[in-house]
């Protein structure tokens, strides 16, 4: 039996043994990537490979790749006020409900010029509601994120697309969750903008990617200085890091036609080992989710005791998004499906990636069960609504 | 004799063998540091001791570090309007002009609210010009930086924030190439805001640190969505290399007692060896420099042709700043010291570091006094101004 199970993939994975050694390798460039010395142009080689790889990923080219400190960042670049939309300047940013933390800060608009798109209680973005915010004021950037990192709900992308491409708006997609475990192609989707990020594919913390649209050019540089990035993104780039998710994008993507069916049977044993608890419920279970990714709870539920109580028993798992972990707050992606607060107070997430194993499955079982003997007490009383 | 030759360290330096280590112990730890399980408190303790050790070699506590992507964000998150000086809001910047490219930019401030500090024929900011500044306006925040990346020569810090202190102003230090290369405290230096960089002192690019005097609290974040860093800077950290950038402070504040005299020695060996030729010109070799920095020119020398003709040699240097190379452009720090254009498109840098060798050293004396041959023919018409 392993020491350690982890379940927590959503918050970040381990690093791919292609990403770890494509990363010691560049340890080895000194050069900086803008010096025209040997050493200098050695070590930008390294990293447009990795951008070309990253391109690929996503069906684009080399030179529509932006790369970021991370997701953060990234989503703050393209949460820009300066872009212009085919029906003219964006002049407001429409936001769906379920965001990343990131994209709810609303970039570089005003708070005053974000609206909120609602979501169903699914978990998914309401499109008749976007278009009606879509037509009530000026041209518009939208964001809405491809699958969601705390239900694992996939968000209909092209429809958004359509939808946004109508009204003459531009579309933000934060693919971060995505990228990597389904497939994804920035020309299918429809979309302008796209964020992803390194360590929820394999990669390591701290890099991410901002990849442009063919409609886009001009989007107004966060961190400004030197002409890295086409000037896009001033500061020396993190050369060792972007190696890595080059590396590890890669390997994503070449595994991810195996890995796809393999988590998502994990996944569902996961799910109908859970369900064997009477009163478990499986947030989102019927709508279309991410193959790695089960938010539940149960009667009497509380996630932080229940995190811990994982941890205690060699199991790593999350209780909402670990981006803002640290702090018990209710989940703002239950909170915007209409889930009351007992039940989102008991909401622990479990995440699959490619190197859990049925025997990891199993031994969350294990500890569950066990787990809910004493988790469970006195919940009888409590009545969870279905979602 | 060694393959190549590098003597661009202040464009970017090797990475040093404690940071390595760190960093490839740091690829295994698979949590992120906002998780609170077992795998996200292993990864916190990490990034917290490499902050303590950061903060130590600055004469600070960690809890004042705000680690960030590089110093182009380190100086972003320093140059924010909001931040409020002794004497009230802070309305407007003061930077040096011949501040890096990212502190040109302004950060956040418009760039109406910039104005421009000189600096004298040596390269050092003019403090009766500061004070006459200061004296004409609002509160200010000032940027200097505490060496200058392409002449080494260091700045006045602790008499400019005296005379900030006394106008109620706040004072930035871009501290990137200074650190870890003579002795800096934050205290002793009276900044209320200092930058600094890994990749300049050993550790790896893209991560860097912005470091808050006492006076300090209430910065502007300019990622913002997760509560990271104490809600100063958004984003997952970037684990190994937050890791690798304390190990490198580490090692690179323990050997500067031993570094300083070896690599002073090393560079004043290198310019008396280029002053064997007698057009040869040392910029700002009378103001106090960098133990590392040379820039240097000479009659009828064109730097870009110098740069590859030493690369053609195995030497690697660099023309000017190679943060903004790539383009050839007049370096604004000559143009601000009042250097003539001649002597300004000649400037080649050689810069130094802790595994320079002697024999480096002379290998590059070598490939100069060949080059020269070539280099300097016609250039006898030139006449050079002395700086």
């Amino acid at each position: 039996m392993p020491d350690r199970v982890y379940l927590d993939w959503n918050a970040t994975t381990p690093l791919r043994p292609e990403a770890r050694a494509a990363m010691v390798a560049a340890f080895d460039l000194v050069g900086n990537p803008s010096s025209v010395h040997d050493e200098g142009r050695k070590a930008r080689r390294v990293m447009e490979e990795a951008r070309a790889v990253i391109a690929r990923g996503l069906g684009t080219v080399a030179r529509r790749v932006v790369f970021t400190s991370g997701g953060t960042e990234a989503n703050t670049l393209a949460l820009g006020p300066v872009l212009r939309a085919p029906a003219g300047p964006v002049e407001r940013l429409l936001v769906s409900a379920i965001e990343h933390a990131s994209v709810l800060a609303g970039g570089r608009f005003a708070p005053s010029a974000v609206q909120t798109i609602p979501v169903d209680r699914a978990g998914v973005v309401d499109l008749g509601r976007l278009a009606a915010l879509l037509a009530a004021g000026p041209p518009a950037l939208v964001s809405v994120m491809a699958a969601n990192n705390e239900t694992g709900v996939l968000q209909p992308v092209s429809q958004v697309a359509e939808i946004v491409r109508q009204a003459g708006g531009l579309l933000h997609v934060d693919a971060i969750q995505a990228f990597g475990k389904i497939p994804l192609d920035i020309n299918e989707m429809g979309a302008d903008l796209v964020t992803i990020s390194a360590h929820k594919i394999g990669g390591p913390k701290g890099v991410g990617a901002l990849l442009l649209g063919p409609g886009v050019e001009d989007i107004m540089p966060v961190l400004r200085g030197g002409g890295q990035e086409r000037s896009r993104r001033a500061g020396t780039e993190n050369l060792a890091g972007i190696t890595g998710f080059g590396a590890a994008a890669g390997a994503a993507v070449a595994a991810m036609e195996a890995d796809l069916p393999r988590v998502t049977a994990l996944r569902d044993r996961l799910e109908a080992g859970l369900r064997q608890t009477s009163t478990v419920m499986v947030f989102a279970s019927d709508a279309a989710r991410l193959p790695n990714t089960t938010l539940f709870t149960a009667c009497g539920l509380k996630a932080e005791t229940a995190v811990i109580g994982f941890d205690l028993e060699g199991i790593a798992v999350s209780s909402g998004s670990a981006c803002s972990s640290g702090k018990v707050q209710p989940s703002h992606v239950l909170e915007a499906m209409g889930v009351g607060s007992a039940a989102a107070q008991g909401a622990v997430r479990l995440s699959l990636g490619w190197s859990t194993t049925e025997a990891d499955v199993d031994r969350c079982l294990q500890a569950w069960r066990k787990l809910s003997l004493t988790l469970l007490k006195g919940g009888d009383e409590t009545v969870l609504e279905r979602f």
